[in-house]
């Protein structure tokens, strides 16, 4: 289900051909228009080709915070994907193996799964897939899949979970089965907010100004990307901002040159700094850019406060995790390695 | 309550002319015997200076895992202290600030508060005390006192939440305060064991093999240092191991040369590599260590596994954490600095 990305101001043009609440009429009507564009956020994201069990579940929880998934033992996903800062690191860029960098900003796992794609340039197809790449990078977590393997191989608990959450399978401790175990847990982390209760029906969940600035992301156009259940990640879209080509890299076509996945709004006042750079601190100013950049369009300082004030609103409640216990290594599991 | 060192052997045999089991009649006595030695766990260590309340214990499990803490961002408490690898960060030493590093190993958070003084050397009294120092030490979070204080200002959430948890202060947000803090969670961190079990009386709580390692430490004299409700953490004593010259580094006493704090058997299986250097990986070689160096003994293959067997029964209960949602930086709040 590849969507190749539209222009976004002809897509907002003929969206709002549609259907366009006007600001005076929706403060008083019911919230049902708004479906149009958005969705309430599910439970949790499934897929066929990842069954979720309970202890398919428990063990992808362990792997997401364990740091032996890292050559040095330092980093785990939920370094730079922190479960208690918004799914984010709040770093322009992540801080990887040897103080290293690489040249975007980590995107949040709340609610990663709803995206059709994975990655800024959507270079992989799910969250299964995504989370394959950071254990491997150099500059992130540095390992390798032989080194994972044998680190888990060495722990006889992770074996004994990996058995009963890959049922059947002669030999499950693969390392796309590590990824599988990872993407199951994340598809578990949706964070609904008070934004979806007001799609359900409850009119009072948003302030006045909240629903004055969802007026006017309505009305202003940016609903022609930020939209569906995650409010972004269903399209590409060309930004034209800094120098990083985005997806062209990954397809040499020249139509993809500066072209990046949309983000989520979701909890998107938790994930700054913002944008693929990681350079914009305040969401103010990216709400501004945004509104130059995409729409051509200068927003006054009331309508980026409004929109601000909506955008708040979609921080959502944060999946209830108990920290888990992991297993112990044995003498014969690889030891960290910092060089 | 500072308590001094003695030495070792003579501690030794001084304790084993108060109460010796031997291991034939222990086998089937019951556990009072040992209480000599050993303590159960308590729910708790308070601190009169610094009172436990519910917003302070909340405050202070924020705190402990806020990687903003560290100037990079990077570095929470729980990175080198990390709460599902039994308190430890399973390194050799700690890597920090830059990618560098001190020279001693990063001891458990764990039951840390049973301590009758902290850190390897001691320098501090208490784990307030101790929860001030790696936030500025250089190789490990580089941050300073202002830079903590005025991140913590500028998050309205946590302003409020100092106030709630040191009430009556007329300004609560401190340096001592946030160390307090943290300090009231770590009192909070104890790990009670099957070990507890069976001093509380229930003789199957080990088995027949942990049975035997504990009637060996006690006939051994590993109970004169490895003692109390921590077993472990009461007193300092002379290592001659490795070229650290411990707490003489504090003191400039001669008599403090290769001196350290008895490490805590509690967890012991889990917060490998071992030593203040945290160069020995292996359990079984860390025993026959001690006992070469500490009591002049060479231990058979028998008695080093009944020893680690025992050991192992003092892998406890960690305290169930839920994972809590950090509280927002603002526009106004420094940002992290990773040089």
């Amino acid at each position: 289900m590849q969507k190749k990305y539209v222009p976004g101001i002809l897509m907002t043009l003929f969206i709002l051909s549609l259907i366009v609440p006007s600001t005076a009429s929706s403060e008083s009507e019911g919230t049902d228009s708004y479906r149009a564009f958005f969705q309430t956020i599910p439970d949790r994201v499934d897929n066929p080709d990842n069954q979720l069990n309970s202890e398919k579940l428990k063990l992808g929880t362990m792997l997401f915070i364990d740091p032996r998934l890292s050559r040095s033992g330092l980093f785990s996903c939920n370094t730079c994907h922190n479960l208690t800062t918004g799914g984010v690191d709040n770093l322009p860029t992540s801080i990887g193996h040897g103080w290293k960098s690489g040249s975007r900003n980590a995107p949040t796992v709340y609610n990663a799964a709803l995206h059709f794609t994975q990655f800024w340039d959507g270079r992989a197809k799910d969250v299964e897939e995504q989370a394959q790449g950071p254990v491997l990078n150099p500059v992130e977590m540095a390992a390798s899949k032989e080194l994972v393997l044998d680190r888990i191989n060495t722990i006889p608990e992770y074996v004994a979970l990996f058995q009963k959450a890959f049922p059947g399978e002669k030999n499950p401790v693969t390392y796309e089965n590590v990824a599988r175990a990872i993407g199951a847990f994340e598809r578990t982390l949706m964070t609904p907010s008070r934004f979806d209760r007001f799609l359900d029906g409850d009119k009072n969940a948003l302030s006045s100004d909240e629903r004055k600035g969802l007026d006017l992301v309505v009305s202003k156009g940016c609903i022609a990307c930020h939209r569906g259940p995650a409010m972004g990640g269903e399209s590409f879209q060309k930004f034209n901002y800094g120098d990083d080509m985005g997806r062209y890299e990954i397809t040499k076509n020249e139509v993809d040159r500066k072209v990046f996945k949309v983000a989520s709004w979701r909890n998107v006042a938790l994930t700054y700094p913002y944008f693929h750079d990681g350079k914009v601190w305040s969401l103010d100013e990216a709400v501004r850019i945004m509104a130059e950049k995409q729409l051509n369009t200068k927003l006054t300082d009331d309508e980026v406060k409004y929109i601000v004030s909506f955008l708040n609103s979609l921080t959502g409640e944060m999946a209830k995790i108990d920290l888990p216990v992991l297993p112990p290594s044995t003498d014969k599991t690889p030891k960290p390695d910092r060089n």
